[in-house]
C-alpha cells in the first residue's frame, strides 16, 4: 500500500498497460499521492514483474480483471487496438461508479470499442495526454513527462460530468492543462499535428534503406539535419503507431491526400524551375513557425 | 587588424555574405586565430554595419569585388544561385594563387555556375560544413556551430593537392570532420539526408496553414510530437531553400520520386487496413534509427 495522503483523488487505480505512457503515469500518481493504490496489468513478457520491480505500482500482473478489481479509476494505457478486447474482458468485473479513461493516440473510434462494453454505471471518461517521446516500455517512462503539456478529454455529452472533472484533476495534478473538444475534431486536428507527420517520418527513413547499399551508408553517416529529427520520429513503437493508423483511417486519409497534392504541386515548381512559387510557400510557413513558438509549444 | 598568432591560416579571408554560416565562421576564425585580416561583403541592407558592429571582421561593405582584393581565401557564404554573380564579378580581381570555396548546400550547379568565371592561376575547393540551424542572419551564428559535424569537401580531379588541404585544414581547425567525395554523390546523399525532408516539412506546414480555421487554430494551440519539429525546419530561410531546389533539381526530384511510391503503398495499407504491412515498415525504420545513434549523428 502505498501512504498516499489523505487528500488522494482515487483509492485504487488500475493501470492497463504499463510502456512509456503507463509507467509516467504511475510515477506521476506516486509522486503527487493521487492514489492509496496502484494496481498495473501489463501482457508484455516479464513486464509486470518489471513494473513492480521499479517500484512503479503495489500490485503487478497479467490480468486486467484482477487489477480492475474494486478500482474506482481504471486507465487503459496500451495500444488503441486493444481496448476492445480489454474493455470485453474487464466490463462485468468493474465496480459500479467506477471511472474508465485512456490515454490512446485516437479517439472517435476507441470510444466505439470500448463504451459498448461497459455495465451502466460506469463512466466512461475518453483522455489524451499530448505528451510523449519516441521510447517505450517502463523503464522509459518518468514523473515530469506531462508537464506544462495539453491533456485532451473527449467526453460525451451524456458523460456524469463529475466523472470528467475527476479525470481533468488528475490529469492537472501531474502538471497538464487540460482542454475538452469533441472526438472527431481531436482525431482531425492530431492527424495532422501527429499521425502525418509520423507516417511521413516512417516513409522517408524507409526510403533511405531502400537505397542502393553505398548511398544508404552514407546517409547514416551525414544523417544531417531534418533526416535526424526523422529517424527520431520514426523509432517510435511500431505496434503503437500501426494502431493509430488503422483506428484513424478517415482523418488520417484525408489529410494525406491534402499533403500529396500540395507537395504534387512544388514537385511541378521544382521541374519548371519555379522560384517565385517555392519562395512564396518558404515564406508563408515562418508565420506558421512563429505562431507556434508564441503559442509556447515549441 | 586581427592580431592572429603566426600560425594564421591565412592572410586575408574574404567572407561573401555573412548570414549564419558566414558569421558564424568569422567567429571561428577569430578564436581560433586563424587568418590574420577577415574581410566581409554582403548585399543585405545593413548587414554589413551589423557585422563589423558585432566585431564579427576587420571589414565590411557591400562590394565583394573591393573585399575578395588581396586575399587568399574566398569564400562565398551566400545563397548557392548568388554564386554565379559573384564570380563573374570578382574573376578579375582575384590575386594568382588565391583560393575560392564555399559553403554552399548544393555542390555540382554551384562548380559549373562558379569555375568558368575563376582566372587561371586561382583553386576552386568546393564544400560543404554540414551543419546549421533554422536561423539566419549574422546575429544568429556562433563559432561552435561547426564542433564535431562534417565537413565534405568536392575538389574536382584537377584541383591542386595543397589548396585543397588548406581548406581542409581551416575546417578542421573549427572543429569539423572532413570527408572527400564527388558532387553528385553529395548532391545525391544531401538530397535524401536534408533537401526532401526540408522539402516535406514546408509542405506539410503550408498543408497545415491551408486549413479551415477554426481547424488551423487548434494545430498551432496542439502543435505536438512531430508537426513541432517539422515547423522548426520549415522556419528555415525561404531564399536559401528556393536556391537549393532549383540547383539540386534533378537528384531531389528523383528521391522524391521514390518517397511518393513509397508513401502511396502506406496509404494503400493504411486504406486496406493492412496492419501487418505498416508494422514491417515501422519496425525497419527502427534499425536505421539504431544505426544513426551508433553513427553518433542522432
Ligand atoms: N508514446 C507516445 O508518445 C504517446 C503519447 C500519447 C499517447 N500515447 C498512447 O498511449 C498508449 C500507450 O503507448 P505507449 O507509448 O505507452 O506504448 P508502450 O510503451 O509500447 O506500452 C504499451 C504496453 O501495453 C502492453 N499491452 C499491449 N496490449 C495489451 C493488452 N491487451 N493487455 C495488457 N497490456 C497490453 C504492451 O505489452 P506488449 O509490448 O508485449 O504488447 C506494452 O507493455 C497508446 O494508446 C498510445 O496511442 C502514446
Ligand atoms: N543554414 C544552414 O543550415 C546551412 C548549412 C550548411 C550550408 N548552408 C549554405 O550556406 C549558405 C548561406 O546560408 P545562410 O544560412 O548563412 O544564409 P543567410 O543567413 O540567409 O545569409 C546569407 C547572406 O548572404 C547575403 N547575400 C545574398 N546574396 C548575396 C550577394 N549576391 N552578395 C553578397 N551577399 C549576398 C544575404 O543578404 P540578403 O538576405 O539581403 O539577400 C544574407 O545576408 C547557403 O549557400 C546555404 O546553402 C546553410
Amino acid at each position: 500500500m502505498t501512504t498516499a495522503p489523505s487528500s488522494a483523488l482515487f483509492d485504487r487505480v488500475a493501470l492497463i498497460g504499463v510502456g512509456l505512457i503507463g509507467s509516467s503515469l504511475a510515477r506521476a500518481i506516486r509522486r503527487h499521492g493521487l492514489a492509496r493504490t496502484i494496481a498495473v496489468a501489463d501482457q508484455g513478457e516479464g513486464v509486470a514483474a518489471r513494473a513492480l520491480a521499479l517500484g512503479l505500482c503495489d500490485e503487478a500482473g497479467e490480468d486486467a480483471v484482477a487489477a480492475v478489481r474494486g478500482a474506482d479509476l481504471v486507465m487503459l494505457c496500451t495500444p488503441v487496438g486493444a481496448g476492445e478486447a480489454i474493455a470485453r474482458a474487464i466490463g462485468p468485473a468493474l465496480a459500479p461508479g467506477a471511472i474508465v479513461s485512456d490515454v490512446g493516440s485516437v479517439k472517435a473510434r476507441v470510444i466505439e470499442m470500448i463504451a459498448p462494453h461497459l455495465p451502466a454505471g460506469v463512466h466512461l471518461v475518453p483522455g489524451h495526454p499530448v505528451a510523449g517521446t519516441e521510447k517505450s516500455g517502463p523503464e522509459s517512462g518518468f514523473a515530469e513527462l506531462f508537464e506544462g503539456r495539453w491533456c485532451i478529454l473527449t467526453p460525451l455529452p451524456t458523460t456524469d460530468a463529475r466523472a470528467v472533472d475527476k479525470v481533468a484533476e488528475l490529469w492537472r495534478r501531474v502538471g497538464m492543462v487540460i482542454e475538452t473538444m469533441d472526438p472527431d475534431t481531436h482525431d482531425k486536428v492530431l492527424a495532422i499535428t501527429s499521425h502525418l507527420p509520423h507516417l511521413i517520418a516512417y516513409t522517408i527513413v524507409g526510403t533511405a534503406a531502400d537505397l542502393e547499399d553505398h548511398l544508404s551508408q552514407k546517409v547514416i553517416a551525414f544523417s544531417a539535419g531534418g533526416f535526424r529529427d526523422f529517424t527520431r520520429i520514426a523509432g517510435s513503437d511500431p505496434v503503437m503507431w500501426r494502431d493509430v493508423f488503422l483506428n484513424n483511417r478517415e482523418a488520417v486519409l484525408e489529410i494525406l491526400q491534402r499533403f500529396t497534392e500540395d507537395l504534387t504541386a512544388l514537385q511541378r515548381a521544382i521541374r519548371w524551375g519555379e522560384g517565385d512559387t517555392l519562395e512564396a510557400l518558404f515564406t508563408k510557413t515562418r508565420a506558421i513557425r512563429q505562431a507556434v513558438i508564441e503559442a509556447k509549444q515549441a
